[in-house]
């Protein structure tokens, strides 16, 4: 398990770099080819609601869910995001497969420089080896944090 | 001390993961049957002067402070936390005590998922081994945050 | 790497440590003798212009950047700062040297303990390895957070 904590917190830190610097069209090569990314709000997690904030459930999904960031086609206030990911946990192992998760803050800086809390969750992942990678097949953020008064612009 | 590191993250990582997902009745294992748990102002710490915000100075008393919790008896507004547990140290080590520390950011979110500032402080710790798990022996927890403008229903 | 990793990670939380317990007169011992400390706004990084928030260009200037906060000849308000210290990563590593990065959240608290974001960034390094130590030799602080309402009073 030393392994795979080490190389889990570099795949996240990788994950939450690429976010960060806006480098979306790379998002998409963190996921598998069949895969789901799902934002849901921890209150309709924690009353079995399946309703999620957003969802991609297939890896077509996940590229479209870029593409318009990546053409510039939206129009949207810009902001500067900055992901802190802490408290990883490998939660279970099973063949290529981790059961893993992780506290997730992002900050949001307006383009004045103004800082202010954006998204307080956690990743609940199903992460698969593939050669030397990791991959997520299955990330589902929950977060405590949907009273979130942006639009979900882009990835977490 | 490499084992120890990653050792006491897990731990850590597990104790908040315990108290963000409200299984209070779990808290008291953290801690071994002689014990202490302390929250601090950081103001009364750098003076010495001794008067805690709050304490439980036996295993008895933290049980006791999770008792109205895990009974449903304590009448308060509900919220939710997300701890952050960062920076973590192993200080001193003797033969099967550690001195630790760790920061330790906590964010509540309302029930309409709006977040904020909860908890901003350091968690300065006497850890024994005990077999194969760690438990904490005595719990400082030195809050900067200590104008906090919410009573602490929960532990930190 | 592995090795690297945990060493870097103990030098950035105890780097941190340092800065929040306010021993200041110790932050230039983390610094080679040729050595460049700036903080940039991520606005003038992004378009390649070099005009830092604050620069230190030498070890001398290092010295001086805290000598006044050592002394206690300087008047401003004073604030409790806690330093969270995540994602670090090396980037690169060349003979003795390695390029590292991390993402640094910090809170600071005023005197009555009210708690608000101070600077979110990134650090940027180039590290040394002098016998069993770390040592900076360049590092850029990268600031989402530019609009910083207070002065930039100690070190980050």
């Amino acid at each position: 398990m030393t392994t795979h904590q080490q190389d889990l917190e570099r795949f996240y830190f990788d994950y939450a770099a690429g976010l960060d610097e806006q480098h979306y069209s790379k998002w998409p090569e963190y996921f598998t080819q069949e895969c789901r990314y799902e934002i849901l709000s921890r209150e309709n997690v924690e009353q079995n609601l399946p309703a999620p904030l957003m969802s991609c459930y297939s890896h077509g999904m996940v590229v479209d869910r870029v593409a318009m960031l990546v053409k510039n086609t939206l129009t949207y206030r810009r902001m500067y995001h900055k992901h802190f990911v802490s408290n990883v946990r490998v939660l279970k192992e099973n063949g290529d497969q981790l059961e893993a998760s992780a506290n997730v803050l992002v900050i949001q800086s307006d383009l004045e420089g103004v800082s202010s809390l954006y998204i307080v969750g956690t990743y609940l992942d199903l992460i698969v080896t593939s050669g030397n990678r990791l991959l997520i097949k299955n990330r589902r953020v929950v977060v405590d944090s949907f009273g979130i008064d942006n639009m979900l612009a882009v990835p977490v």
